[in-house]
């Protein structure tokens, strides 16, 4: 398995570089009659468009959806779903110059080791761009999910934390700033940290939480695919992302049993929820929510010494337009990457009793 | 995908419910040729059995484990290797008292939930008895991987931190001492802490951080299969689980991408590895090093108070021998888990090239 | 994939060689809730079982299933079902003189090509007692499908042909002789040819016909995972398959258009039904209905020249016990792989529409 | 999984409807480092393409296949290769009135049973287009196997016979008339049928024979994915294919053991080959050959009675340009399949030692 899916019923397969003809992806499994708003898909394609603010990269890639297949009518008609996302930026430049030097904290090292060749214009395969594809299946399997909702948020940028529980925010508060941080005074900050960070040249990490409601009990599957599990792979599989954590996370381990348990209400509901709406891999019905780290930005604007495939040592400097902090972009990725996880459970519990 | 499988060209399938006859697994896809010495894996087994000191769960399970396939004179034949482990504890007593009580925090709740029906003796299939035929799998993938070495350790009990780097270690000292930390002092303030708990009845949680050295390069599969996505995903699994991070982390989201970035020496190795060995998911030949969050157990020696199927508030009172803490018995199944998970790139990257 | 599983939501995985200890497999995806008859799982086994009749092999094999998990309280309970049949046979003999020989078109010599070891005693992994286990499977899966019949029956022996449609059978004839051929008249020229085949040290094959009845509409997937490609690929996964056809088979290549489509009735179901139940890959209420072909064994009770592993030549002569025809004990093996494909696209359907 | 992916490691996942804007594909685990040769996939495109010859359906379809990404500067750089070809038909015609009507023996009411919708423009996904994108991922197979030979032929069409032996046969004269038959004389005889067959409004079945040469010793995986099962599931998916037989096929079941067993030379290759090249689900190093049954193509140039989806009787007929006979398209689709199947194996087979 080369990698480029991810799901058993509701299966995403995306394909493309950077600077190609253009990035794409099939959509498998997704069931038949679901009604399918193009707008809409195109809205979280915009939320994580190059350009769409002051503090992301700048450069042009309008990121406009081609639907190929599978939608008809307006609606799913359960057969693939194949999109195409033409890139604009694929004019020939000449890349000579980067061709055989290795950008630090990249892929450029390990694909030469792992393949042999490599398409050195940009990052290619390993570029963020590809994201792009997750977000458009990630809209459709929100349309399959439309009762569940979706919040995804800037918790952390650099020190600066938002230190408050998601039960205190205000979601909507979200996509009015360039942040993407609920609470509009630590926007604020955050928003000015990030370019004084981008005039230094350098760039900053951060973490977005997600929080998951109206999830249906009874999704995952036990042993090695438990829910919280794939959560954290397809997380883990976003450009940048250090770590996970979900309910009590890290922070759960310095507690005692007799503080962690979630008391049961007579409803099956909890009066706590460190459990994160997950016990045993199997969604519980209480709220769903966890925590994605990602690292600064490797790319800088700043000029460092780095070596070549004859591993001989070279000065580097960051061309071009590029995030100086990943995170706000990074929020509707989140949110894709929780969607079409909870897509396939959603279809796979289908087939758990008789 | 019922979710009792691991791997794609290494695969492991594992059945079995605590209290039943027996517990056992397949591996599938273990090349031929693997020189197999059934006393490691007893070994291994043993790390993480019952009994094994004073500070885990007394019950009596030997974990002896027969092997029915797929090993003929000393090595692999690259046929099923089949195993099972006797359950010593499965004699039926009467378990009527708990049959139709949801424990807090387990997942009794939940597979009611999924299933509609549930073996109630125990923790039936969600039992943590389940990863002692991981134990068995990992055993046989770290003597496929012979050069590789996997080195798990408890680094925090509570709020008890090791605080050490693991390259300031000794990892001699790990199977020394009862907590598995590999520093004597800290491991005797944890064992010491342990004990208090337990006498209490209560739990703890801790942390094990887990590191792989010799790792050769170009492991891993871009995009949703990078090699830290499913390094967390079988992290994640592991029971009790909570948190997965790798190289820099959480606390790498606060650094710049200056101070982040791993600068190369010229034979391709990097003087620092904040990117814990992995980047764009493939492995650059650095160590790779994670870290592995862990709840404190849910089972107390305690009165609760919680429900039954029917919605009724009921009090209930762990009986029993549990674990106080679970990082000690858990050391073992991260090794066997990473060395599981790097069973399977190392077989998938034979095909990367031609 | 090493290839010893088969399905996706019902998925059957298999381990064990002829003279190990056991044999054996994990179902892994039998919803919960289906009521499981143990009798009737033995009595499949038993129709499969060596020393049933005198024109199987006389080698011992009681064949006696046990279950380690998954069934609780006479039925399934949605976690993995594991089992094992344990060899009677096992004990060591001295193998030594086949150690290196390769028989004549068995999978002795591929096995070496292949894995460069193999297990010499009998068929080792190659061997047919390995559909013990599929028996078992696919008798779970009828209990599953309960409202589904399914009907396999010896249809030639060697030139010795049926030659009547099923539509003009009696299935309840097939269990009430030896060769499981439905007519009792052809089914004792066909036991009097296999009685001589086998008195002179011989082997003869045959086909195996299937009928599936009471199917639900929509069951397969279209493109590759066409509901009959799925049943033929299982079809020739039994060992010494050689062909497979289903409705109007071979045969309708001769036939033109104008003849061969099925007209419907205003109820959907068609006049005709070359298409044999089957329309795009996908069920479509009718009748499914395919034909198997056997070759003949490979052992022989006659002197045979070959060669060793050195590429000496040697001569060989079959000891032991061996069919001299394979068709009558495959008639269970057929039905049950035939009932593992229904059962894994019956779940599968689950997630067609919304 | 719904169905439109096949493979493990060389996996090809198809989109698109047949009036669509485009089909395509992914295909994704190529091994970094093959060149391709973009012609060679075009020359096999022109194989299947419509309108190349006077007895293939006259629709103009170019089938100009465009690469998005996977190849850069000739060569496959392992990341996947995604590509598409536009419909040049895709049109919005009025189909109103076909809209509701199920063609006899074709999918649309299968499909409608499955879906509940259905994309009524001519087959949509169960359109035999579909296979175009087969033909370009198999086209790529063969380079990635460039030491082995594919070599698929028309044996028969309707009563017309090939009899001979592919050893008879030069395959040199298969693209040299429009049936694809490598006997002249029979392919004139064919030629002349089908035209008889096109004039009476009516269309006919036939067969498919493919050989495989200078195939590796060892491909293939034991029990349930042998590689005869594999390439007989990969026939069956093709459209309108009823059967599959490989080696001695159903002729082999009529046989005696002592005259089907294939004895071996001293070099390991065997003095007949029966088997086809296959033992045990592995390959033997000998030539695999086997035969493709395709059923009469449904839609005719004549008045049928059908039903529309009220269950009402109406007439249809056939317009628009339809293939009188399935097979000489069908050769390049034949020999796509068998190198998709045997890329996989190919690279599944560099994991089975160590």
């Amino acid at each position: 398995m080369a990698g480029n899916s991810i799901g058993t019923l509701f299966r995403l397969t995306t394909f493309g570089e950077s600077h190609g003809v253009a990035i794409g992806g099939v959509i498998d499994g997704c069931p038949a009659g679901v009604k399918i708003d193009l707008e809409k898909i195109q809205q979280d394609l915009d939320r994580r468009r190059p350009g769409q603010s002051a503090i992301v990269t700048q450069r042009k890639e309008p990121d406009t959806v081609e639907f190929l297949s599978g939608i008809f009518e307006g609606q799913s008609t359960g057969t693939p779903i194949g999109f195409i996302i033409k890139n604009a930026n694929q004019k020939s430049k000449d890349y000579s110059h980067i061709k055989d030097t290795y950008r630090p904290s990249h892929a450029d090292y390990t694909y030469d080791e792992k393949y042999g060749v490599r398409d050195y214009r940009g990052g290619g395969r390993s570029s963020a761009r590809e994201t792009a594809c997750r977000v458009v299946a990630g809209s459709i399997a929100k349309q399959l999910l439309s009762s569940l909702q979706f919040n995804a948020y800037v918790s952390t940028v650099g020190h600066i934390e938002l230190n408050k529980k998601y039960q205190e925010l205000d979601f909507s508060e979200v996509e009015k700033n360039p942040v993407r941080c609920p609470d509009p005074a630590k926007a604020k900050e955050m928003e000015t940290y990030i370019k004084e960070i981008r005039s230094s040249g350098d760039t900053v990490g951060g973490i977005v939480d997600c929080v998951i409601r109206n999830v249906p009990k009874g999704l995952g599957e036990p042993v090695f695919d438990k829910l919280h599990a794939e959560l954290g792979k397809a997380m883990l599989s976003i450009n940048a992302v250090k770590g996970f954590e979900y309910g009590s996370g890290f922070a759960g381990t310095t507690m005692k049993g007799s503080e962690h348990n979630d008391q049961f209400n007579q409803d099956g509901s909890t009066k706590t929820n460190l459990s994160g709406g997950i016990q045993g891999g199997i969604s519980n019905g209480m709220d769903i929510y966890f925590r994605v780290a990602f690292k600064p930005v490797a790319t800088l604007m700043q000029k460092q010494q780095t070596i070549n495939s004859k591993g001989e040592q070279v000065d580097m400097q960051g061309k071009g337009r590029h995030d100086p902090c990943v995170v706000p972009r990074a929020v509707p990725i989140v949110e894709a990457m929780a969607a079409i996880v909870m897509a396939d459970y959603f279809l796979q519990n289908k087939s758990s009793k008789i």
